[in-house]
């Protein structure tokens, strides 16, 4: 028992109980946002609001032109939408009847205006959008012409039928950006029980710095339900993070199936910490509805122990069993024959393939490895290089774009496949040397975006740039953008979440907003009530997002109190 | 940053190295279930098992006999069930057309026999089930006879039509537990890609040793978004507890609307973590629908600050806010009109009135209250026991039945309406007591049955028994049951699940299994596997269930491994 636990409910010791009276003292007096700022995650590229107070109909309804209007992701994002944009107004007016019925509402129809009909969800897929809020009767004109409400006249020329509100996107999935936003703007209101929409008109024009925006998840130190990566991908959503990175398996585990080679998921921790092809695809087919890539990772050689549990031969020997042993086509067979069988289930372009904290010792110590690199001619270095190589070919006649760890970059730059896509993660300054020569990088620097760094505090995370060093627009343009990491060793179900959120939001910011946006300078001031109030919204939404500003990430509050101000 | 880790990913000390490589030694070997045991949780009452296995049609049906069996309540139950049953077969045989599609499963319809169409949920509602489950082709009869499936036959008369797999109860509410427990034995084979069910056939004849086996969420200390109390609700539905009770309003905030003194929720910490009278409605709703009962509170007079906020009045005086003012007609007219609002919104025959820690400090040194107590001849704790019987009366008057913290019941047991129920906490031995003076009791003691308090281990929660004490039978049935309380000091959206589970768990089982069945000797080996097992359940269904066996609860898992085990 806790020494102060034995006759409280409450467990206050004295300080934490006057931190909790000076608290009470500043919030019941009324705790208020403050209004110059933009409640809005991550904000948009351009906006402009006015100060109106409009209504949104509880019973809203869309319509849709452009080729892209039936879509279903679209529909269903729009159902999704409302579900969380009207959670309170279901059961309106149990005591009043006069409250919350009202039978003209300023907004009861969306008008969504999609370009395309394409659903093809590849990396630059246009994510644009223009999001217009006003009044039904606010001036819309048809033909080419000038929007004359209120301020917007400087951004928008349609030549379309535009009505008030609308959202025009080139894809649907700009459209589900727009929803996004849209949703953030509608807030419940407790006084009128109406969902309400602040400073309206609102002209939103809207579109993302980097094309890549990631979080990886770890499935084999922690096997990952599918409910619950799919509680993830849709929390990334809210985010406008757009590219899951699954790092499948690991040393621990080999979770997934693996037609071709059956035995490989006897890695699995038990034989129920495993995912079907069935189970890859429907996480597939579940982001894709949220315009979510998944990037999946198969890393070799050096993170694939789990893999002998079905095929020993793998292993260099049975008491040394890491990285794959280098020496055998037996060993290549099968990476081919399981990104044959994952090429059917994963149509994202982008194909992670590790490379990462290959140590050698097995290959040097192992004799009939030895003796190959011998009749090689080949060093361990020289081994691990060819393995890298070789990998990066089989990828590349499945069609896909490697990406590797930058270890792979740091060792052998000049002979990676030019297509390559470094991943940065051991600290600053990997992607300006990668995109000045030439190939492609993604963010991940370890001490800001590995989200398993629980003494990395938000504002640190907020922070790192990853075009910092990048001066040449060229070279930045091979930024692809970055990823914020959740390694699973202390990350199970239990706690994943907690542990992504807040702080991914903050990376999420840094890699939609503009980069003026995000760079103010006293960021405790202009982003942080931004970012309480965004944790309230995952809350609020059912997302385990911890408190912003506790000294390390994931843990509880220290003391009651309103989520906007912990 | 952590020392170690700024150069790996994976951030392992040699120590938890060490721990790892050990674990794969064991695990990899091949993770087995102790076969002896019984994975449901919790355990039936009667059952026995076969050791056939059976597949279960992925577009199982169910058919319904009897007065109940159309109730929304049992058809909505079976459709969340069927989600939750065949969460991995929705895309089968991705790769292998000829597994995992069967033209004959062994079970295809489930047979509902529910009894009254009675939807009343009120406390002791018979919960009791038959479920029969076996190959279609099992011997049925037709009229009164007994079942000759394999081993039932000296449990089973029917005297309606019987058909295997079937699922008897007197109520929607018993059919819920008996469809909670169905859904257990179905498991997701992996290799078959079928819904199997092991060992049957099987006969459960099932029902709670205790009516009421609560949860108490404070929602003062945090507030917590209508869509996390659902989650919570849903997963109590797993373990078969069937009492929300909902403190909702303390000293730090007041989130309810109260429609007759609507300055009463200003009390909120912010105007956006409040519910609507429409939102506790949606609650008890939501909660009704999986056979949950939600027990409101109001926690009069000591831990009522919070009122003060919309009425200052209530406060002795500006500077000394608690109890609630005893000497005004104000502060239980005030009281009459919460309980009246809340009326309709709660109908649970039970509600509770706190009445806990009542420091009387500020009656006795604020002139006007010290003035009346001399005019009333009273001393402060005779004050304490007018309002506390004050609020009884109200309370009866709505014709619920009063619940209140057991120093109401220390303090002038004899006073007590004889209707109370004493709700224990502060320690063992006050439920023998109270029983002994013929009053109703529920008991949480503290020292087992708090879920903030972190350091009590699963086992003690386990092991902690309401009818301790407790010898005659006609006393034991004054005892309704027990809940477990989650405090809300350090528990918000963030980390309340991974604070309620596994814990609650254990006194769940306690709470509805056979006392000789719960009370085994060795419960490391007989009950832990189990609770691993139903942790690994409540994390597949998304539940943030913690690792079991940590020293604190709620402590992420301290390295890389499965489920079953951690």
């Amino acid at each position: 028992m806790l020494p102060f636990s034995q006759n409280s409910h409450y467990k206050l010791s004295f300080l934490v109980l006057l931190l909790w009276v000076s608290h009470l003292v500043d919030s019941k007096s009324g705790f208020e946002l403050d209004e110059s700022l933009t409640y809005l995650w991550p904000l948009p590229t351009e906006f402009t609001s006015g100060n109106q107070t409009l209504t949104v109909d509880p019973t809203l309804s869309f319509s849709a032109l452009g080729k892209g209007g039936n879509s279903k992701i679209l529909i269903e994002g729009f159902e999704r939408y409302k579900k969380i944009i009207f959670k309170h107004v279901s059961g309106i007016s149990l005591f009043d009847k006069s409250r919350g019925i009202r039978s003209v509402y300023d907004i009861s129809e969306l008008r969504f205006i999609v370009n395309s009909d394409s659903e093809e969800l590849q990396l630059g897929v246009d994510e644009s959008y223009t999001l217009f809020v006003a009044k039904k009767d606010g001036k819309s004109i048809v033909g080419e012409a000038t929007i004359e409400c209120n301020k917007c006249t400087a951004f928008l020329r349609v030549n379309t039928l535009w009505r008030c509100t609308s959202l025009l996107a080139n894809t649907v999935y700009g459209a589900l950006r727009g929803l996004e936003t849209f949703s953030q703007l509608c807030a419940f209101d407790y006084e009128t029980k109406l969902v309400q929409i602040y400073k309206a008109p609102w002209y939103i024009k809207d579109k993302p710095r980097f094309a890549f925006r990631g979080l990886m998840l770890d499935t084999s130190r922690h096997y990952l339900p599918i409910d619950v990566i799919k509680q993830i991908i849709e929390s990334m959503s809210y985010a406008k993070l757009n590219v899951l990175h699954w790092h499948i398996i690991d040393e621990e585990s080999f979770p997934l199936e693996v037609p071709s080679y059956p035995k490989l998921w006897n890695g699995a921790y038990t034989k129920w910490e495993r995912y079907t092809i069935e189970d890859a695809s429907e996480i597939v087919s579940f982001a894709k509805m949220r315009g979510i890539h998944i990037m999946a990772e198969v890393d070799v050689p050096g993170h694939a122990e789990s893999w002998g549990a079905g095929y020993p031969d793998l292993w260099p020997s049975s008491t040394c069993r890491e990285p794959l042993d280098v020496s055998k086509d037996f060993t290549f067979d099968l990476i081919s024959g399981i990104l044959s069988d994952m090429r059917k289930i994963f149509p994202f372009e982008l194909f992670h393939l590790g490379g990462d904290e290959v140590h050698t010792d097995c290959w040097t110590s192992t004799p009939h490895i030895k003796q190959w690199l011998n009749d090689q001619n080949m060093t361990a270095k020289d081994a691990y290089q060819y393995f890298i190589l070789k990998a990066q070919e089989i990828a590349i006649s499945e069609n896909w774009t490697p990406v590797n760890w930058e270890e792979t970059f740091n060792s052998f730059p000049s002979k990676l496949n030019p297509r390559t896509i470094v991943h940065n993660w051991l600290g600053p300054g990997v992607c300006p040397k990668a995109v000045a020569k030439g190939f492609r990088c993604i963010f991940s620097n370890q001490g800001a975006w590995y989200l398993d760094h629980l003494d990395v505090p938000w504002n640190e995370v907020y922070s790192a740039e990853p075009l910092e060093g990048i001066n040449n627009v060229s070279e930045q343009n091979l930024v692809l953008g970055g990823e914020v990491c959740m390694w699973g060793e202390t990350a199970d179900t239990s706690d994943v979440q907690q542990t992504i959120w807040p702080r991914a939001a903050a990376a999420a910011e840094r890699l939609w907003s503009k980069r003026e946006a995000v760079s103010a300078r006293n960021i405790t001031l202009t982003i942080l009530p931004r970012l309480h109030y965004f944790r309230c919204l995952l809350n609020r939404r059912g997302v385990q997002a911890a408190p912003v500003t506790n000294k390390y990430a994931r843990q509880p509050p220290i003391v009651a109190g309103s989520c906007y101000e912990q």
